[in-house]
């Protein structure tokens, strides 16, 4: 079997990439062969077994998608995306890459023809929501979202569905929560902040907090995402009808309970680093932002979480990145 | 004042235009100029006293748009499309004008820049929904096409919505009801026959009932739709927020209740002539519509429709299309 990556270079991508590579199959099907796509060159994966292709493009670019599917991937994982933040300041860039870039492929997809019907799994964001709403977002609940990036994911919902209606490919778009313990150093995402408030004091590291400690919102560790990309790339959808969009499962938590469970795991020498300083921007955005879910539809499909409490997801973190060791 | 109708030669365009013309005024601001567009040139007004420009031009062309709104027309009304049954069929043309011509058209009035801001009236579709759904589908209820028309539409909203949060325009999609009794000949929209069926027998011709009598739909007047795109264009939109689109008041009755309301209208020889004719692929497509709606976020925002009963709907069509008489 042969798996294409979109955005192979980003976090997820490459946390998925590993965990492909080390299960050595997707569902029942041996993997056979890799592409890593992306608008930076995706590191090589060393000690492979099988064949991977390394690619360097512009997913906006029409001339992108054509050679990615030329060789027909059974599984296509579609992460490519600029962030929220850059979408909102670089408008015509955002439409560019998270909308014209997605059609491209599923029109590359389907110039293929010939019985081609790969699976596509999208991923999607709750930025789709946008205030106001109830405490928690049902599965049936409308899509109004409040950012160009949410605008463009919602669009591409609408498109896979309407492209698996007709036939042309088999996809499945799902809404990530916030990813947190985000690794690595923050990116342009207005979400920054919550995954900062951990990693940077675990590192020893001062952390700013934009936001009061009352902001609700919706997270799930790396670790649940890339199972969310597995299943969602293994699993049955002929259960889901013509609806292949849906949110995934996660965790409501305050920022106060963020801390909290960060005081318990590593104690007060951490949270200690974690230091306020207000900015109305970040307050504003975020008071836009989705609190929390009912995923009944998602669990009902069998999407689970890999954590139970928000201390689960940091000790997911110091168990992943950090080698099971914090700066006490 | 200048008013751009793209799609001005279908029969609501026509309706439009001729109550604009007879108003003189859009609101309390003097209509001085109105351009007519469509692929097929638009019938000039006879007897007009303002300057009425013709355009005969394709809405999915990249270079339609620029030149219409040069002028920078302060109301656009948008009626440009394709019908569902036309968009199923033919599948790059339905994106090429319902989708990429929505587009150009936003990314023109956005290129003209300089504060430059229209009213920009979008004509939406029930379409949006499909089944499974409640018997009533509320304000909140979500997207779920089943057409790729209905995707389109679903699609054009959401860009509105961005491009006007962004304040590049100043729009709203209005999802209007079906149109019945449609006037003149039939065209290829698979809900011909809710019109059929009252205006053929009016006219002492037979008309086919695909479907049977219990199905149940939501309707408006013309009359009532070209009252909703006047409102559409002078109400003060600040009260919707960033959610600028939404569902149109209508009557959702059975067939039965077309055909018993018609009976009372013009007696037992009239609906005689309704002959029936089950077409299974007109019933597929008509038990994933939408039967009835809760419109209260409309009635609140002043729409209104011009009638209470089907009766009324009868009526409006002897009065305003058959000079007040009708076969008997």
């Amino acid at each position: 079997m042969h798996i294409l990556i979109l955005g192979a270079a980003g976090m997820v991508g490459r946390k998925l990439t590993e965990r492909l590579l080390r299960d050595g199959r997707l569902g029942q099907r041996e993997i056979t062969r890799m592409t890593l796509q992306d608008v930076v060159a995706p590191t090589k994966p060393a000690n492979a077994t099988i064949p991977i292709s390394i690619v360097t493009s512009d997913f906006a670019d029409p001339n992108t998608a054509a050679p990615l599917v030329a060789h027909q991937p059974e599984v296509i994982f579609h992460l490519a995306a600029i962030v929220s933040g850059e979408a909102e300041a670089e408008f015509d860039k955002g439409y560019r890459i998270n909308l014209d870039g997605t059609r491209h492929l599923i029109d590359a997809i389907r110039a293929i023809g010939g019985g081609y019907r790969p699976r596509l799994v999208f991923t999607s964001s709750i930025a789709v929501f946008g205030a106001p709403f109830p405490d928690k977002i049902g599965d049936e609940f409308f899509h109004t979202p409040l950012t160009s990036y949410g605008t463009q994911k919602s669009i591409c919902e609408l498109l896979i569905n309407d492209y698996t209606r007709k036939g042309l490919l088999d996809g499945i778009s799902i809404r990530l929560p916030t990813i947190c313990v985000r690794p690595g150093k923050p990116n342009k995402a207005a979400s920054g902040f919550f995954s900062n408030i951990i990693r940077e004091p675990l590192a020893g590291e001062e952390a700013v907090l934009p936001v009061s400690e009352d902001v609700r919102h919706w997270h799930a560790s790396p670790k649940s995402a890339v199972g969310f990309l597995v299943h969602a790339g293994t699993m049955d959808l002929s259960a889901m009808g013509a609806r292949r969009n849906l949110s995934m499962p996660g965790l409501s938590v305050t920022v106060g309970e963020q801390i909290a469970a960060l005081d318990r795991v590593a104690g007060k020498n951490v949270t200690a680093r974690i230091k306020r300083v207000a900015d109305p921007t970040i307050i504003g955005i975020v008071s836009g932002w989705p609190r929390d879910f009912v995923t009944d539809r998602a669990l009902k499909l069998g999407f689970t979480t890999a954590e139970k409490t928000f201390d689960d997801i940091i000790r997911i973190h110091i168990e992943d990145e950090l080698g099971g060791k914090f700066a006490a």
